[in-house]
């Protein structure tokens, strides 16, 4: 007898190298451990979480070439940010509906470290799963890891997935 | 189709309170809550390997009521330890048992943090489920965290379970 599914939440990102709607290294790689190592053929028995935060300011690059001459504008640029986080769900929800696994997901603003934290508590999931560059401390303290946070900050069980070694980029802050 | 089981390193240890051969209330919890929000009805998926630490001093008290006048009195003393032990990973071994799912389980002596990483390192598991107390900041100086620890220098995934609130003893350090 089963009970209910087991809710895993799992914070994804984008790739920095490919940009939106592309899922990064580590998001890809945590998710699909988890498939093979936790979920394996047991396909209705989890129901996956997913989460991406939107970083406000981290389209500033872009933003340059806008103009915002009016309150729609702005309104615009909202929804061209939702736009492309949505999109990274889809790959996740597409890999999903795929296996036949059951999943959820949204977006959410901010910063991810705290986001991550507050909505783990909100909807509070049987475990976190968060990918990792797995960078060593020295190129960690100038990057900062939102897994090394989530780890000693969420409320639930946690577990970091590190990415593989052969699908480290050549830089390694890269994902 | 399911390919190699995954495996699944557990570090028990004995109740602080009825000492062995009964698990810690936070080892317990640990094997639970992956049995049933992990393993869930998919028994032949898994492998379970329990690891228990036996830790040299901790035994000091009785053996000041013991003679040691031989080499065989500590060849005893060794045995004594090992079948305490080993009584303890008898209570996880059973539980599988009934269960149906597979394990190993074994003894290594010294201290529990270096040695459940280098075990990790050894066995390579797919990931590591340790208990934790969940003490807050101040406990956790004076006691030192196993958890924390394995959870920072393993090799492989870790994932923490913390004990329910309404488990935890009057002194939390207890367990």
């Amino acid at each position: 007898m089963e009970g209910e599914q087991t809710r895993i939440m799992v914070a994804v990102n984008q790739s920095t190298i490919k940009g939106y709607p592309h899922p990064s290294i580590s998001s890809k790689r945590a998710f699909e451990w988890t498939l093979q190592k936790i979920v394996r053929s047991n396909t209705s028995g989890f129901k996956f979480l997913f989460l991406h935060v939107l970083v406000p300011d981290e389209d500033g690059f872009d933003d340059v070439d806008s103009i915002f001459a009016s309150p729609d504008d702005f309104k615009e640029l909202k929804q061209r940010d939702n736009a492309r986080g949505l999109h990274l769900l889809e790959y996740f929800v597409t890999r999903c509906h795929e296996i036949g696994v059951a999943c959820e997901s949204w977006l959410k603003k901010g910063d991810p470290t705290e986001v991550i934290c507050l909505e783990a508590k909100r909807v509070q999931p049987d475990f976190l799963v968060v990918g990792s560059r797995g960078l060593g401390p020295f190129k960690k303290v100038f990057v900062g890891t939102v897994s090394e946070f989530c780890a000693k900050h969420a409320e639930c069980p946690v577990i970091t997935i590190k990415r593989r070694e052969d699908e480290t980029p050549e830089d390694p802050v890269d994902d």
